[in-house]
This record gives structure tokens, C-alpha cells and sequence, in this order.
């Protein structure tokens, strides 16, 4: 973990806050916030300081706690409206995540077990349990990343789109986590790594994250893939999610299903890596799946830099698209690589 | 034609400059050039302010006529080496676009014709030449349109990539034509168009067009094409293109190829637009067509103004690649639309 200035979301000392990488100003500065609130927590989330699904599920673990905190501070009894109405702030932060639902769902589990508890013991439950969710991502990243690196030979070339390493996690990450375990074990890769339009998370956080851990990389506009695989050997495509259907519909960064259809179109395998918390059982098929649509300023400003496009154009934003399960060679769990056809209920 | 401030490339009223819009600064400000010299013609060429195949057809073929007036000027014969020598300067600009060896060759050819001729006389049918250039490109580029409009129903709802719109070529355009003839005519369509990376002729160029224009028009990235066809009704992808090989392989701006192979999985028809001087017969298939590959910098700094991706990255940036024929449902040309299997050489 040596090539990351720090795990993207921890704990403060003293226990009072969340320290979080904000990663908007990567990697240009590694400027730390300081999250002490709900309100805090759920915008540092919406804002994408802090983001990748796990790293967003650990985020809004120690939220919750937090806020549990601060209403003990402030004389409230254990599971008061107050914090649940915190709750429903961090969890409201995205809609497609599914990681933050799951982790806000499970501090609340972990709070009425807790509730006839005084305030010490019932944020000291909370704070254990944000720090197990922390803990078990790590866990879980380096077995999906032990599972991911059985899929690669030594010198792999792979395309990667968005972030998923350890800047979306905690520790090696989930789509990137076989390069990072392998290169940590003497292993080459090269590494094309999609640009990851509008906001750039490939080009700012995943170039950045596999440069400093020496693997040999490669940047692209998100367009580039097609004609990248038309002329070079490219052994898969690596990519990790957001919010996995019950029939293996993957909801991912904007643009992972047309890299899905290029990569069927070329014969490249499609693998696709992320942590169980990542499946939601209730979601049927990608249908459900809720698509954030977000600001279109991220697609007529540059980076928010210089702007590019008419002024009043229209635009399209969706921030995820669906990859459906026919275009996924396997997706890989900390339980193992599983193959079509997909039950994830029971992944 | 009220839509555009003026043609992308004339000449100038005292017949010895050419009058450029500078298409890298819009939609933020029009601002013109004059191009006097080879050099000058090859510069702005080389560096986009003049883009598009037939727009650099145009400017290559009064770029010839320049130069022979100027070395006329400095008491050279006509068919002078110096005259040779600058037609070599701007036929090397750019490698893709066979526009403008076309250009080029057509001029050399007049001037191997009149090579016996006064300087005046040459001068005079080499600037006829270039004009004849220019006005074959204006007829060829609405009779590209009206062919196209032809595939379209009132209310169609199609996506677009890079501009191949009136500033890649004079009035109407060629993937574009087809949308602005018949808005002028009061049908009403929908335009998706790509931003195109990295150097966003979609968002900068093709929504400046459309919305004068008024057409709907909505601004996407790239990667956003397959949710869109995913998810909305879309009748048509519309492109221009740089060069066509004998068997209908289609070079176009880089992402080109992924978009035709999307459209080829949702089912969506795939129209190239070009005029017969972007026909290379000497060129069997795709893989015969040099890619131009470009500065690192335009995908690791936004369009120049902040930089985004790490130091020392390396960059994949081709500026083009190959639309294989067969992804390709017609092409439209100033004499019909050709559908499958294409033999171009008789086009």
C-alpha cells in the first residue's frame, strides 16, 4: 500500500471525524477533508470527493456512527429521530451505489441491537461496526484481487475504465486490485486506462494509483478503445461496479457497457470485480437499477476549467449505464469467479 | 447557409489571401485568419484551426494557387521548384485526410496544364481551379444531403460524431447535411452529438452548427452512446469520413469504429457521408490508411487549459481509425447512396 498516500477514508484519532483523500483534486494536490457531520459525510459523497462504491459504503459507515456521536454529545438517548433523520441524509447522498445503502442499513441493524444501550456503549457498538465494514472491505478487496490475478498471465495487457482501486476501496481495490497484487508480486502488466469523461476518474486516480505502483500505463480518451483492441493484443477488460442485479446485470461508470459490446465485439474477455456488498437481491434485472443523472456543467466546462460547448446546449449526464450479464465472462467476489448464467442471490 | 458567419474557408476579396475561420477557438469567439504563404496554408492545416476533409481540400487547393501567385510576384516561370516545393509543404500537413492530396494533385495537374502559360495565365487557371474546387464541393455537399434525406423520417432522432457539418466543408456539410437541409425545408429532428475527444469538435463545433441551425440538439460524451441507444429510440448514426478505401472501409474521427460497432449491436443504422474526392482507390481496405497519431497533451491537459492527468504519462492518442465496411449500412456520396458490398472505385 505503499504507492497511496493513505487509505482514501479513515478515521480521525480521537475518533470524532472522517479523514478522506478528496479526490476531485487528484492528482494534481492530496488535500484531506475533514468530515464531522451527516450533512458533511453526504456531501463529500455527492460531491464525488469521496467516491467508488465500497469507499462510499465505508464513508457512510463512519458517518452514521458519527452522527450517533454527536447526538450523544448533545444529550440525545440512543436511536433518537435525529439520528435516523442523519441516517437518511447519508444514505439520500446517490441513488445507484448500492454499497451505500447497504452500509447505512447495517449501522441502523447494528443501532437497534444497541438501542437499550447508554450512549457510551451504543456509539462504541456503531463505531465497531463501521470499523468491521472497513475492515472486511480490505479483506474482501484482497480476496477478490487473489481471484481476479488467476484470470491474468505475467505481461497481460488490459483496459481498465473509471477508477477501481484502492482509491474506490480501501487497500488494492476491486477492478484494479489483480494489477496491484500482481505488480506487489514481481508481476508486468500494461495497463489502458480509459480517461473516464466527464470527470475524468481514470485519467486523474487510476493512471495516478498504477503509475505510483510502477505498472507500466497507458492513458486514452474513452473512445480510443475501439481501435486499440482493432490493432493490439488486449487480454481483458477489467472493470469494478456499482450495484450488481440478481441475474448478473452490472450497473458501472458511464460507458462500461459500450466498452462491454467492443469487448464482445473483439473477443476480449469482460470481467467485472466487486465486493458481495456490491449485489443488491432485490433487484431483479438492470431494469431497476436507479440512474443518477447528473450536472450537465460536468460535460460543457472542461473540469469545471474552461468552457467548451454553446451556451444553453442540452445535455445527456447519465453518470452509470447497465451492462447486462450477456456481455460478462465472469464476475469475481471475494467468494471466488463466477461464470454465466448468473444467480447473484447466492454469490 | 444563415446559420454559419460565413464559409470556414475563402478567399480573400483581392484574391491573394485565404480568409480561415479559426475553428479552434469556437463556439467562444469567430476569429479569422489569413493565410498567405505554404507555410501558413500547412499551419493552419496541421493545427485544426482548419479542419474537416473537404474544408482542407478547399484551403490545400487555393493554398497551391497562393503560392504560385507569390512566386510569380517574386519573378519565377510558372512550374517553378519553389512552386513544387510549397505544393509538397501543404500536401504533408496531415496524413489521414486524402482531401488534400486529392487538392493538391488537382492542382498540380492544372499547373502541368498551363505550365507553358505567363504568369498571369497561370496564376489565373490555377485560381480558377480552386475555385472550381470550392464550387464542386458546395453542389457535391448538397447533393450528399439531399441523398441522405432521403434515409430520414420527420422527427428522427440521430446521433453524430466529430463535425462533418458546414465547417468541415462549405455550406450544408456531409454526416450534417442531411439535418440542415431538411430543418431548412421545416422538418424537425433530434441530434445527439458526441463531444469528441480530445479535441471536441461535438461539443465546440457540430452543437454550434446544429443549434444555429435549430435543431434540437443534446450534448453527450462519448462514452454515453450505448445507454442512450440502450435506452431512447435513435433511427440513424450519421458520420463524415476522411478517406474510404476500394472495399467501403471508412476512416473517420478516432471513436468512429466503436460507435458503428454499438449501433451494430442495438440494431441502429450506420450512414458514412462523403463526396467522391474522399474516395482513395489506390487504397484496397482499411489497413492501408495511416493513422495520424497526435501530442499527448490534448488528452492529458483539457483542451489545453488545466492539466488533469499525471506527469510523464503515457498517451495513446490516434486521431483517426477504421470503420470496417462492413459495419457500415450505406454511403452517401454526390451520386447516391451505396449500400453493401461496396466496390468505392466505382463510386
Amino acid at each position: 500500500m505503499q504507492y497511496l498516500p493513505d487509505d482514501p477514508v479513515r478515521l480521525s484519532e480521537d475518533g470524532k471525524a472522517v479523514i478522506a483523500i478528496d479526490q476531485r483534486m487528484l492528482p494534481g494536490s492530496t488535500d484531506y477533508l475533514t468530515l464531522r457531520t451527516a450533512e458533511e459525510v453526504a456531501a463529500a459523497i455527492r460531491t464525488l470527493a469521496v467516491r467508488g462504491a465500497p469507499c462510499i459504503g465505508i464513508c457512510a459507515g463512519y458517518g452514521v456512527y458519527l452522527s450517533a456521536l454527536r447526538r450523544a454529545e448533545a444529550g440525545d438517548a440512543p436511536c433518537s429521530s435525529g439520528f435516523f433523520a442523519d441516517a437518511e441524509i447519508i444514505r439520500a447522498a446517490r441513488p445507484t451505489a448500492v454499497n451505500l445503502m447497504w452500509a447505512v442499513d447495517r449501522m441502523l441493524t447494528c443501532a437497534g441491537a444497541h438501542r437499550t444501550s447508554d450512549s457510551r456503549g451504543f456509539c462504541d457498538a456503531l463505531r465497531a461496526e463501521a470499523e468491521r465494514i472497513h475492515a472486511e472491505d480490505i479483506a474482501n478487496c484482497r480476496s477478490i484481487s487473489e481471484h481476479g490475478l488467476t484470470l491474468l498471465r505475467d505481461g497481460a495487457a488490459v483496459i481498465t475504465h473509471c477508477n477501481a482501486g484502492a482509491l474506490a476501496t480501501s487497500r488494492y481495490g476491486t477492478g484494479l486490485g489483480p494489477l496491484l497484487l500482481g505488480a506487489e508480486r514481481g508481476m508486468t502488466f500494461h495497463a489502458y486506462v480509459d480517461e473516464t469523461r466527464p470527470l475524468l476518474q481514470g485519467a486523474r486516480l487510476t493512471a495516478y494509483e498504477l503509475m505510483r505502483a510502477g505498472i507500466d500505463t497507458t492513458l486514452m480518451c474513452d473512445n480510443m478503445a475501439s481501435y486499440l483492441m482493432a490493432t493490439r493484443q488486449i487480454d481483458a477488460c477489467m472493470v469494478g461496479c456499482d450495484r450488481v442485479a440478481a441475474n448478473g446485470d452490472a450497473a458501472n461508470k458511464i460507458g462500461t457497457s459500450g466498452l462491454a459490446i467492443l469487448a464482445k465485439h473483439y473477443g476480449v474477455p469482460f470481467y467485472v470485480f466487486c465486493p458481495c456488498s456490491t449485489v443488491d437481491p432485490d433487484c431483479a434485472d438492470g431494469s431497476a437499477i436507479h440512474i443518477e443523472q447528473r450536472d450537465p456543467e460536468e460535460i460543457t466546462t472542461l473540469h469545471f476549467a474552461k468552457r467548451t460547448a454553446p451556451e444553453g446546449v442540452k445535455c445527456f449526464n447519465p453518470a452509470f449505464d447497465v451492462t447486462p450479464a450477456s456481455l460478462i465472462t465472469a464476475i469475481i467476489t471475494e467468494h471466488g469467479i463466477l461464470r454465466p448464467p448468473y444467480d447473484m442471490r447466492r454469490a
